[in-house]
């Protein structure tokens, strides 16, 4: 009979995992301390934009919960005396000046260490400092016959349920015998190649590094798109062409990258250097500044547009398409939109933000013919399914000479409208 | 019947097209100046480490010559009064000062221009500073009836046949007429596709930006190369488990970035910049820089390295492996092994350096036992074919403890070495 896995964190990782598990025929007690999050659940009202064979995450967790596949709950307790299998997603925050808050993890350990038993596996699924399971965790739980495993996700958002099955695994553990256990417990959910980590400390770094390289390759494209604008050729053909080789792919530039991932990649291998190296991270470091400066340049650029258009930002009315950390993402965390409309609202400007997925903007308008009446310029900030053949569709509710700021390369120009690329 | 193709400059690039053409039945016209090269070439010395069907280059076409499917020539006339197609590969070089030398391309189009009649086609396969086609080429050659077309490159060396006959290819022309014209010409060459580029500029910006990918791409995994070290995990093992991630490519570090595409494309979008625009291209600028700074650090670390085993780098003798620009390479162009050498000579350091490929340096020596007899170090610049193998059989010649400083993470450390990694 299959163990019983407890899944401790229900965000955007840990609910697709919990959800992926049970599907495949295991008891999945599911763990939040956050009761706003286990609501969600329990109402079928879960934001996180993932769909299991056309179902909604949320639909498919709700019936889960419904018929008890999943249990759960906002604090650990074991269903039975039996051996199981414990999978942490809780992250490890960045606060002020380089520092870093463990305490959502140490929360979660200190949960687990009181429950745990001989015979036990503990994965952690969680983006690390590298060093922290040698270091942190691992002189927690040795000593007690705990079976210990690191295994990082490399999931896109939106995409979690094809890449869990189909993603190769990294995988890290205390021991051969961890390392078998938890090799065993995936081979069971999925054919995905596993791939053995010498040490948590490589399997930490990699997944780190893993962010950093698309951080500078975004970095890059944004670097790349401004050239592109002053020499007046096109960014989207530009990156199409770029990706006919067969050993290039230039990414996307856009208005500035968000989420939780990328952004705070840089902070986690710049917190695993001892503050007596002398050591710097030049070319990653340039990469996220260039990232973090791309909010304020959409804002030039529209401040521009408004200037040669005889308007003035500080009375004027825009509307704020997509408020996704990427296109067709209901996750806002670290939002270059967000970032955008804050600089917007310091300026003085009026803002009507739409996104027909997210709710988490107090300017937000609940249509899009809505949002663009009115207003002197639109930004793109993020894509959601159907927006783009929408707003052009509206093209004739608007009054010409309407700015679009596209940040996505998304929109061709058309009659009526004045087209600038960010 | 086919017309007759001249292909102008027979160089790396040039020599294996010209090649490829006469392979597909056309009969080739190819033209080099440096008569050196046409010597090599008649005499079945070409040092261009390509092969045709596990034929080296060299060999091949001492046969095409032979059997006058290729006629070279140091000047260019017409066979025929047919039309024909001129393919020019001919390069732009950098000199000081961010200037280039387009001298070598006005070259061949003085040589070009008289002897063009209606109906031909000419094609530029040259990596152009982005304009150089429309601004400077166009206006020589426009208002003949001559088609003119762009269709850069994007071959690795040592792998010229299978990527010429494989790799999607850009191409740009002056017309509609033109472009169909090249493209029927590339269809009998290849089955690979061809994507079309709306003007000569994005094509050109295209070519030159698919190599600064590259370059940064390397100049990252030279960074995090440095932070592995510091963190004290494999870099070789490091690459594996990041390449696990599906939309994640960390490139190999190494001694630094030599050969003529990638050093030099930073110079031809800086070139594209007027004086008078105050952008920078920061990111790719900062990476040529620490691209640059690579030969520097091999050799702090070999000083280091003879310190810890209280030798001096002044009476040190250095065995220098591998001179190519690149692994399995021919080509010595900007060579970061000529670098390395160029920095200990001038700190007084005894050279032997050794490549079975290559001769191209006064410090070389013909066999591997004779380069390591003596040395205090071994530094690996870049692979040869059964380089690593003999390395490795050799370990009992060598008086320990022998101190190798391997820049492509390719030994694995043996009694008797201390292995240092760059």
């Amino acid at each position: 009979m299959n163990k019983t896995v407890y899944v401790l964190g229900l965000g955007h990782i840990g609910l697709p995992i919990a959800a992926w598990i049970a599907l495949s025929g295991y008891q999945v007690v599911g763990i939040d301390i956050d009761r706003n999050k286990l609501n969600d659940i329990r109402h079928n009202r879960v934001k996180i934009h993932e769909h299991f064979n056309g179902m909604h995450l949320s639909q498919l967790v709700y019936e889960l919960v419904g018929n008890q596949q999943i249990i759960i709950s906002d604090h650990l307790s074991r269903l039975d005396k039996k051996p199981a299998i414990f999978i942490i997603t809780v992250g490890i925050n960045p606060i002020e000046n380089g520092e870093h808050d463990l305490s959502s993890l140490q929360s979660s350990l200190d949960m687990l260490i009181p429950l745990l038993k001989e015979g036990d596996l503990v994965i952690f699924k969680t983006t690390m400092i590298p060093g922290t399971c040698e270091d942190y965790i691992a002189p927690q739980l040795i000593g007690r016959n705990i079976m210990l495993a690191y295994c990082p996700e490399t999931i896109a958002e939106t995409r979690a349920f094809i890449e869990l099955n189909a993603n190769p695994r990294i995988l890290a553990a205390l021991d051969e015998k961890s390392w078998q256990a938890a090799a065993g417990f995936y081979r069971s959910l999925s054919p995905a190649p596993i791939i053995a980590a010498s040490s948590f400390r490589i399997a930490e770094l990699a997944k780190v590094v893993q962010n950093v390289i698309r951080d500078v390759n975004v970095a890059l494209a944004n670097e790349l798109a401004e050239l592109a604008e002053l020499l007046n050729v096109d960014n989207q053909e530009l990156r199409e062409l770029v990706n006919v080789h067969p050993r290039v792919e230039l990414l996307q530039s856009g208005p500035g990258v968000g989420g939780y991932c990328l952004p705070n990649a840089l902070g986690y291998l710049q917190a695993s250097i001892k503050e007596t190296d002398t050591f710097k991270l030049e070319l990653s470091e340039l990469a996220r500044k260039i990232n973090q400066t791309r909010p304020g340049k959409v804002v030039q650029v529209l401040r521009q547009a408004l200037a040669e258009n005889g308007k003035q930002m500080e009375n004027a009315t825009v509307a704020i398409l997509g408020l996704g950390m990427k296109d067709y993402c209901a996750d806002t965390r670290l939002s270059p939109a967000l970032a955008i409309i804050n600089l917007l609202t310091d300026n003085g400007v009026r803002i009507k933000a739409y996104d027909p997925l997210i709710e988490c903007c107090e300017y937000q308008v609940q249509s899009l013919p809505y949002c663009l009446d009115g207003a002197d310029a639109v930004i793109i900030c993020a894509l959601q399914e159907g927006m783009k053949a929408s707003l052009q569709e509206m093209a004739y509710y608007l009054s010409p000479p309407l700015i679009i700021i596209d940040t996505r390369d998304s929109v061709e120009t058309w009659e009526g409208i004045l087209l600038y690329r960010v």
